[in-house]
């Protein structure tokens, strides 16, 4: 698809159909994450990616009871690998990779007749025990990947003249 | 274009053309940024479009002297007007936020012919006293935006045997 579709496209899916998403189209979607930039191209992540009904499961009750995370046939965690890194203008890096590599997942997935969703409710302490993640590292988001089963919604966003300004910073 | 060309087109660009950048093809790159998802919808943004050939000389020394910076014909700011909120998950949003906004903005730009390179190594503060940003805000990239002057380079990435790992995390 056309890069502006698939922006246009792209919206949060909360119902995804039973249906399991084929090997290629999932590794198109992990391709996507594979070639993003990151702060040194230092790669900080790892890809876990949950089929197993039970662990979908254990990963949604995870996630706040959000029931539709474990309905979708596949629940990827995206895990920092290294947090420790600040760039230099203060924010750490690692938010930002893997937030890089989620964003391009979610546009892959529209390509591919997939629906994504951005998860960020949940409890870092469980879901790093159901996906047995070290300690040290730190899953920035957790995206179900499945077939939507709902219809099209309406994007609610704020106006261009609203988050741009010129030269200076006007609020 | 197709998504999955522009995925693999997109690199960092550190040479740009003496050019002016349309504004048409301005607002196509700022439009995809308005289209993402943010956590709640919170659209917690600001894009400072910075042209003026004084001001990005500026931004190029706020950014530890990169001097490419102030070479692109536009730099933008993206700037996080709400730091405080932190995600269930422990992360906080607002890196993750402005990284999905960035991130489009890139793959527009490719879309429209032109480069970009994710900029954090810059001084909060002087970026902050250059765009007049107020003090409770944060800058999370600058990100130069002109006709890319230099030839296509090879992306050095970690295969994906390397990054994914399936149901369980494996080093």
């Amino acid at each position: 698809m056309e890069l502006e579709n698939v922006i246009k496209e792209r919206r949060s899916i909360r119902a995804y159909e039973d249906k399991p998403v084929p090997e290629e189209k999932l590794r198109k979607v992990l391709e996507a994450a594979r070639l993003v930039p990151s702060a040194n191209n230092r790669q900080p992540w790892k890809f876990v990616v949950a089929k197993e009904g039970k662990r979908r499961q254990e990963l949604a009750q995870a996630a706040n009871y959000q029931t539709f995370v474990g309905e979708a046939p596949i629940v990827i965690a995206a895990v920092a690998t290294n947090t420790e890194h600040i760039m230099s203008c203060g924010v750490p890096s690692h938010p930002v990779d893997l937030a890089i590599a989620v964003d391009h997942m979610t546009l892959a997935a529209v390509n591919e007749g997939l629906g994504t969703c951005w998860i960020g409710a949940f409890s870092q302490e469980k879901v790093k025990k159901i996906l047995e993640i070290p300690k040290e590292y730190r899953v920035v988001a957790l995206l179900p990947l499945g077939y939507p089963k709902e219809g099209k919604g309406i994007k609610v966003r704020k106006s261009l003249s609203e988050i741009v300004c010129y030269e200076t910073f006007q609020e």
